[in-house]
């Protein structure tokens, strides 16, 4: 090779391409780490949030019979409140869920990229993390699956529970009972962010 | 908010989210630099390499008929390197190529995830960056667009020439003259990387 031929080793194209592939494997993987923990978080927030509301409302139905038209109130408005914070850690993680999916698409064409240049290794090392975070969202996921399908069968039980209640006492027009669906909570509510 | 609660301004999930999506427009920018560098830097070699090829037929041509069947096998020899070179070079800008448009694609999708979590002037620079890596790409490649119209303008009158030349001399089977397409470069000397 001549001497002054611009093709020095550690500054070749390859090698800077090389390089900058690397980096963008690691903020790819920042990025995923970030959106990963904040999707996990959320969806187990909205777990939460879920069987809080279940509770609740097991409550509810346990001492319907038990209980005056104050007291029937102040714990509906109580159930209210839940409805509303679980319908807004549903949209939190749904939002999450997207950026989520955009840092996996991301990351997933760094790896390319890093193949591409050569850097295998920086390669492996996102596509592993990527399988990582499929798996814990996974499994928020299934937490999160478990719980909802918890809640529609108390729903269930509730509605049975209240038409057997509403058989002895006649109906109240506007009582609680009658607003279990979650179309009748007030917009106000649900629109709070 | 009550004291010791999660969610701290400055290490909420959103904040840690934009932060990582602005490092990833960062890393981002400069696998398209070093992409948009290497591309540009290739097409011109490879400009230059066809104009020099171009000169050398013209040598060739003009000389065809002052030359000895031996100067004539030399000059052939170094057309024949030169034309390699070209082949080379320009395996080497489309390899670059798709590097550059993997580093366009990944750029925009950084661009798109910066906006989403909230970091605008570091989605409005990636994009940026983006168009005017788009019109330095675009100029070189005009470049070489312009000098590949010459060279098969070149290699035309080259054969226009040939066979006036072949009318007065009788076809010399296997002589350089009749080697002129490129379908006939040996095959070890386009494989050599």
């Amino acid at each position: 090779i001549p001497v002054g031929q611009r093709s020095e080793p550690i500054l070749s194209n390859d090698s800077l391409i090389k390089r900058a592939a690397t980096l963008l494997t690691d903020s790819s993987s920042t990025f995923l780490s970030q959106t990963t923990y904040a999707l996990v978080e959320s969806l187990t927030e909205y777990t939460l949030a879920v069987y809080t509301l279940i509770s609740l409302q097991n409550k509810y139905t346990s001492l319907l019979d038990k209980m005056n038209s104050s007291e029937e109130n102040a714990i509906w408005q109580v159930i209210i409140g839940a409805r509303v914070k679980v319908n807004q850690l549903k949209e939190q993680y749904l939002k999450y869920e997207s950026s989520w999916q955009r840092a996996v698409s991301l990351s997933e064409m760094a790896a390319e990229a890093a193949y591409q240049a050569g850097a295998d290794q920086a390669s492996v090392t996102v596509r592993n993390h990527i399988q990582l975070a499929h798996l814990q969202v996974q499994e928020a996921r299934e937490q999160a699956q478990k719980a909802e399908v918890q809640l529609t069968a108390t729903q269930a039980e509730e509605i049975k529970k209240t038409i057997t209640e509403d058989k002895g006492n006649p109906p109240s027009g506007g009582s609680p009972r009658n607003s279990l669906s979650e179309e009748e909570i007030p917009e106000a509510y649900l629109r709070e962010d």
